[in-house]
């Protein structure tokens, strides 16, 4: 019997969530000499990322009166990002442990999102230690970035939007990171749409999710290496590695030139700016990476938009 | 009796450049501490500005036989990369004349789409009469960037699509360059939604229609000073400042800093990233100098996108 993800904490996920995030839409385009695809533009969600999406979840399922005594967390962007908009419109105080390379303009904005930032860390893995640690001090609400049914239903929910805004949709191509992303949304598709398969994207230089599934076990890689810093940890958790090995049809690895050259195209096509995991899905099916095998309604979930001057300026300024 | 644009032609418009250009989203948003907005995403549109549409209603509805001969316009970036994208899909050879000071990558971006660049005058009116002198002699479709009825009713094609979205909005706040977005949305707002109002904004340092609506005639300003060099040619014409002053409540100008401001409202808030002028609504409507005057169901236009990297670096970067 195979392990799926049930619809039913999805659902209220959905409930639960929709005062607080947005329906994100959904383009068609078609890549110059390439075939059609559909583009999830999930980028616009609140906080810049789908992690909003989990986020809210997480906090609203929390036992009673447990956000009074605060959330935190250990985040390098997206999730600290989500995390603190969840908390800001909740009410609660929110500590977010970001690793000394985080983004400067992630922790500018934290800050704005009225978060206390606490740097510390070279690895994801020494900022969380750090959370764990202050959770445990303070009571407050710890809150896993993908290791977490609530946020995994969260993240979810993109699923449910999926199927209503591209109803024959028979490939979704999603960027794994520690993959409550990809084990949300591809429990959804596969429950929905059975027929249609779901593609996992990892960097070459992080592909934890890909031994992991390929080893039967949760697999740490001794190091990552990879632009697309949020692809990047050491390992998923036995949660998403369950659920990815269920419904995920194959993980598949990019280069970072691949997801370098599909913010180009994203930019210079669409005028949509991403960091490198948010181009990663559509760079795998440009490259030929994630194949077609047939599709004629693909989706590509553009899942993230958090990064540097440093990363956009090559980007916007075209060329060689 | 008040000059209206005829609905008809807009409609004949939408029927014709469905196959290439694209429906782009609205999405719902609060500013923080502000009234919820509904924003039309239209830098998500083919070429990164509403311009595409315009276009491509002009080359489509060109007279027999003429798209053979070459399409020709000077543009200094939005107007010329939607003439650039209809010529591409319509098999047509552009000649595209580009003022000196025309951002480096939207010329990359042009020849990408296999038009010809000609770079050439200071000023956008010094590139056009090239564009007319070379249209003459070759007998090539001339495209201007708003004083064609067709350009018009294509740009049109943008409150349709608004009613549409926002059934009830009573309030459209749009930027104004030459005027033809404004005279097209306008006018298909004030027939279909009378009792919504419509507010044009303009740059501070490049008040033209304002000036030429309050004499009453087309006012040239003798020279222009924003950041905006969308939205800074010297006049109207006579078409935009009729259609105009027929059916936009007031013309407000903003500062170059309120349109800094809205960029990095965009950037920090959405991970939308837009060039000034298609920030220069979102930033009259925040900054109060568009009131709402009790509207409940305000829609902001985001136009464009095009913009350099120097412009874009401390968007991204925030902080002060």
């Amino acid at each position: 019997m195979e392990l799926v993800l049930d619809l039913a904490p999805v659902l209220a996920a959905r409930e639960r969530i929709a005062p607080h995030v947005r329906r994100t839409p959904v383009i068609s385009w078609s890549p110059p000499g390439g075939e059609r695809v559909h583009l999830k533009l999930e980028q616009l969600q609140v906080g810049g990322s789908f992690k909003a999406r989990g986020a809210f979840n997480a906090l609203l399922t929390s036992p009673a009166g447990s956000l009074s005594r605060g959330v935190v967390t250990a985040s390098g962007g997206n999730h600290g990002l989500g995390v603190a908009c969840a908390a800001r419109a909740l009410g609660a105080p929110a500590t977010i442990f970001l690793p000394e390379k985080a983004p400067a303009s992630t922790e500018r904005r934290l800050v704005g999102l009225g978060s206390r930032v606490i740097r510390g860390g070279v690895a994801w893995d020494d900022a969380w230690a750090r959370a764990v640690e202050r959770a445990r001090a303070t009571g407050a609400l710890l809150v896993h970035p993908f290791d977490d049914p609530a946020v995994v239903a969260g993240q979810g929910t993109i699923g449910l939007e999926l199927v209503e805004q591209v109803p024959d949709l028979d490939l979704v191509v999603v960027a794994i990171g520690g993959g409550g992303l990809v084990a949300g949304v591809a429990s959804v598709i596969k429950a929905l749409r059975p027929g249609a398969r779901v593609v996992g994207v990892e960097p070459v230089g992080a592909p934890s999710m890909r031994e992991s599934v390929a080893a039967g076990r949760v697999v740490r890689l001794a190091s990552v290496k990879t632009i697309a810093g949020t692809l990047a940890p050491l390992a998923p958790s036995q949660l998403t590695l369950d659920l990815t090995a269920a419904s995920v049809e194959e993980v598949v690895l990019v280069e970072d030139a691949d997801m370098l050259s599909a913010m180009r195209l994203l930019w210079d096509e669409l005028r949509i700016l991403v960091e490198p995991a948010g181009a990663a899905a559509l760079a795998a099916l440009v490259s030929g990476k994630a194949p077609l095998r047939g599709a004629r309604s693909p989706v590509v979930l553009v899942c993230g938009a958090n990064l540097d001057e440093e990363l956009a300026a090559p980007v916007i300024r075209g060329g060689p």
